[in-house]
C-alpha cells in the first residue's frame, strides 16, 4: 500500500475568485511519484482554529500531512500558531533561527522587523526545515506515527523545500513499495464507448484504472503498485498493453502528449507541413497547433475567415458554393481545406466551418453542426459533426476532431 | 457576519489528474452571493471513514456544510453511509423514495436494479431533497445548529438542487445581513502597480478588497457586508467608486466582462469592424475575440502568418521590411496591422509578432520580445513588450495587450 497523504493549503486568498491550489497540484503529482497517495485535500482560510481543526481531521486519517502557506511574516500568517495549538505545545522563538534571519537580512543591508522575526517561532520540539530560497523556514512535527510538514506558500520556496525535505521522507517511509502512474489519451470515441471497452480493467491485481472525459478526448489514468519498482512497472506496462489492444489507434499518446504535439511530430517525421482555414473555430485550431514548441517547423499558417466574403477572398472558396450550400456545409468545408493548402502552399490543409452558437442555429442547421475537412496528397476527407455543449465546448471539440482527422491520415 | 459555510467534494476521481472541483467553484460563488462565506473546502476520496471525518471537521467550524458527490447508485457512492456514521444513526431505505425511483424508471420502461435502489437509503431522520433532474435525491441533516446538505456530483443536478434547496436556506439563515461582491478587471498595469495604488483600501468599514494577477490583467475582488442589502450595496458602490477614481481607464470592466467582450461592445456601438494578423500568437487573438457570442457582428477575420513568406503573401508585409528589420520588429508589426486592415477590409487592424520561446531567442531579440501594433482611422500605434513567463503566458499576455490597445483607441 502506498503511504496515505493529505494536503492542506492555507490562505484566505485561495478561497476567492475560484483560484486554483497550484501548490497542491504540484505536490500531489510529486508525492504520488515518490510512493505516497494523496487521499484528501483541503483549502482553509487564515483562521488558526480552522487550520488546527483541519490538521486534526487530516492527521486522523493519513500518515503524512503537508500544509502550504501561512508561514510568512505578516499578521495573516497563522500556521505556526495553529500547529502549536494542535500539538498542545507552546510556540517558542528559536534563537538559532533568529540569528539566521538576521544574517540573511544583513546580506541585503537590512535588519528584520519584529514582525519578520515571527518567522523564527517554532512549536516546542518541532524540527525547523531550512528554506534555501526564502526567509521562512518550514516545520516538521511528528505525533502518533503521523508526520506533519508545513511549507511556505511561495511556489518556488515550497518546491525547493519539498524536494529537499519531504520527498526523501516519503521515499524512505514508502520503503520498498513503489507506485507507477501514466495517463493514456484517446481520441475519436465517446467516454461511454471507452468505458464499455475497458470496464473489466478498472481494478486489477495492484492496478487501478480511472476514466475522465475531456473536450473531444477521453483520458485513462493508470496506476500500479508493487513491492518494488520492477513489479509496479511490470503491472503498469501490462495494463497499458491491454488498453492499447482494446482501443487500437484511438490511443494517440500518453502523459504530456497532446493531439497537436503528436500530430506535429508525425508531420515533422514525414517532412510535411500544415495550413488551416477556420470559420467557427476562428483561430483556436491554429492556436492549439502553435502551442507546441517548435511548431514553426511544420506549421505554415492560415486564415481566419469569419465573414463569408473573406472565405472567398482569403481561402478561395467559390462564391457559387456559398450561395448553393451555405457557409456551414460539406462542400464549403472541403473548399476551405483545399484553399488553406493552396494559399499557404502546405502539404496538408484543414478546414472548419460550423455553428458554435448560442445564436445562429436553424432547424436544418442547428447549433453544434460542424463540418471538418482535410485535404492532402491524394487525400480528401470530411466529417459532419453534431456536437453537444456550449460555444466553448463546441469550438474545442471541433479542434480535437480536426487534429485527429489529420493524425490518422499521417504515416 | 456572513453565515460560515464549508464545501466538501467527494470522489476519488477528483484527486486524480489535477482535476478542478467545478461544483465547489460554482457553489462558492452562489453561496457568497446569497449571504454565506465559504471558509474551507475539501476534496476527499470515496472512503466513508474519510468522508465522515471531514464532515466532523467542517461541521465543527461552520454553520453550513455542503457535500457534493457520492450519492449515485454504484459501490463507489458512500456519502449516505458516511453521513449516517457521522450522525450516529442507522441508514434506512425510505419506501416513498423507492416508489418514486420505480415511477421514474417506469417512465423509461425500466425497473431499478437493487444497486440503484440504494439511492433510496436515508440516515434515519434526515430530510430527502427532491432531485428535479436525475434519480439520486439529496439529503439534509441538522445537528447542533449545523446544517449538512448532500447533493449529487452531476453538475446539472447539483445546480438545480442547490437553487431549489440550499440557496433559499442560506438567504433565510443569513437573515437581515447582506453580502455583496464584485470583481473589477484592470488592464495595462502590473499587479505591483495596482497594489501600490489601492493598498489603503484593502480593509474598510464592512469591506474587504483582494487582488489577483491574471495573464496581462489584474483582478480586484470587492466584498461588502451590511446589516441590510442597502447598506452592503452602498459600501460596495463606494469602494467601487474609490477604486475607479484611482485607476481611471485602466479599469476596463466588472464581473463577466472580458477585454474581448468590452472591446467588441465598443466596436459594435461605433459600427466598426476588426481584423487581425498574427505571428507569435498564431490564432489566439482571433480565438479570444470570437469567444464572445455575436462577435460576427464586428469581427471580420484575419490571417495567421507563422511562416515569413506568408507574412508577405497573406498580410502584404513588404519583403524589404522583413529583410531589413527581421520578422520580430516594430515596422513588421505595423505592416501586419495595416495588412490585416486592408486585406480584410476592416476599420481596425491588429498585428502581433514576437518570440514566444522556449527557443528562438537571441541576445538582441530575447524570448518574450513582442511587438503589438494597431492601425485604424487616423490611428497608428505600436507597443514593444518584454514579457516574462513561458510560451503560453507570453502568448496570452500579448493577446491582452493587443485588445487593450484597441479598447483605449475606441470612443
Amino acid at each position: 500500500m502506498a503511504l496515505a497523504a493529505e494536503l492542506i493549503a492555507v490562505g484566505s486568498e485561495l478561497l476567492r475568485f475560484g483560484r486554483r491550489d497550484g501548490n497542491g497540484d504540484w505536490l500531489q503529482e510529486r508525492l504520488s511519484r515518490a510512493g505516497a497517495e494523496v487521499l484528501g485535500r483541503a483549502l482553509v482560510d487564515d483562521d488558526p482554529d480552522r487550520i488546527a481543526s483541519q490538521v486534526a481531521a487530516s492527521a486522523g486519517r493519513a500518515s503524512l500531512v503537508v500544509l502550504t502557506g501561512g508561514l510568512g511574516p505578516t499578521e495573516d500568517d497563522r500556521t505556526r500558531e495553529a500547529l502549536a495549538a494542535w500539538w498542545g505545545r507552546p510556540l517558542l522563538r528559536d534563537p538559532a533561527l533568529v540569528r539566521e534571519l538576521h544574517a540573511r537580512f544583513a546580506r541585503f543591508g537590512r535588519v528584520p522587523s519584529p514582525e519578520q522575526e515571527r518567522q523564527a517561532d517554532v512549536p516546542q520540539g518541532a524540527v525547523p526545515l531550512a528554506n534555501p530560497v526564502g526567509s521562512a523556514p518550514g516545520l516538521l512535527l511528528s505525533r502518533g506515527g503521523v508526520q506533519v510538514v508545513a511549507l511556505p506558500g511561495v511556489p518556488a520556496e515550497m518546491r525547493a523545500m519539498a524536494e529537499a525535505h519531504v520527498l526523501p521522507l516519503v521515499r524512505d517511509r514508502a520503503g520498498g513499495a513503489a507506485l507507477r502512474a501514466r495517463v493514456l489519451h484517446v481520441a475519436g470515441r465517446l467516454e461511454s464507448e471507452v468505458d464499455g471497452a475497458v470496464a473489466d480493467l478498472y481494478a486489477g491485481e495492484g492496478t487501478v484504472l480511472t476514466i475522465l472525459a475531456g473536450a473531444g478526448e477521453v483520458h485513462l489514468g493508470l496506476r500500479a503498485e508493487g513491492s518494488d519498482p520492477a513489479v509496479a512497472e511490470g503491472r503498469l506496462s501490462s495494463l497499458d498493453t491491454a488498453l492499447r489492444a482494446r482501443l487500437g489507434a484511438d490511443v494517440y499518446g500518453a502523459d504530456g502528449d497532446t493531439l497537436a504535439s503528436v500530430t506535429g511530430a508525425a508531420l515533422a517525421r514525414a517532412g510535411q507541413t500544415l495550413a488551416v482555414a477556420e470559420s467557427c473555430t476562428a483561430g483556436l485550431l491554429a492556436a492549439a497547433v502553435t502551442a507546441v514548441p517548435g511548431s514553426s517547423g511544420w506549421f505554415r499558417g492560415g486564415v481566419v475567415v469569419y465573414a463569408d466574403d473573406l472565405k472567398v477572398a482569403l481561402a478561395g472558396v467559390p462564391e457559387e458554393l456559398l450561395r448553393a450550400h451555405g457557409a456551414v456545409s460539406e462542400p464549403v468545408a472541403r473548399a476551405l481545406a483545399e484553399g488553406a493548402r493552396a494559399t499557404a502552399r502546405a502539404d496538408w490543409g484543414l478546414g472548419v466551418t460550423g455553428i458554435a452558437g448560442p445564436g445562429g442555429g436553424t432547424a436544418e442547421k442547428p447549433v453544434g453542426l460542424v463540418f471538418v475537412a482535410l485535404s492532402g496528397p491524394g487525400v480528401g476527407k470530411v466529417r459532419c459533426l453534431r456536437l453537444p455543449g456550449d460555444r466553448e465546448l463546441i469550438r474545442r471539440r471541433s479542434v480535437a476532431v480536426a487534429l485527429d482527422l489529420l493524425r490518422r491520415a499521417l504515416p
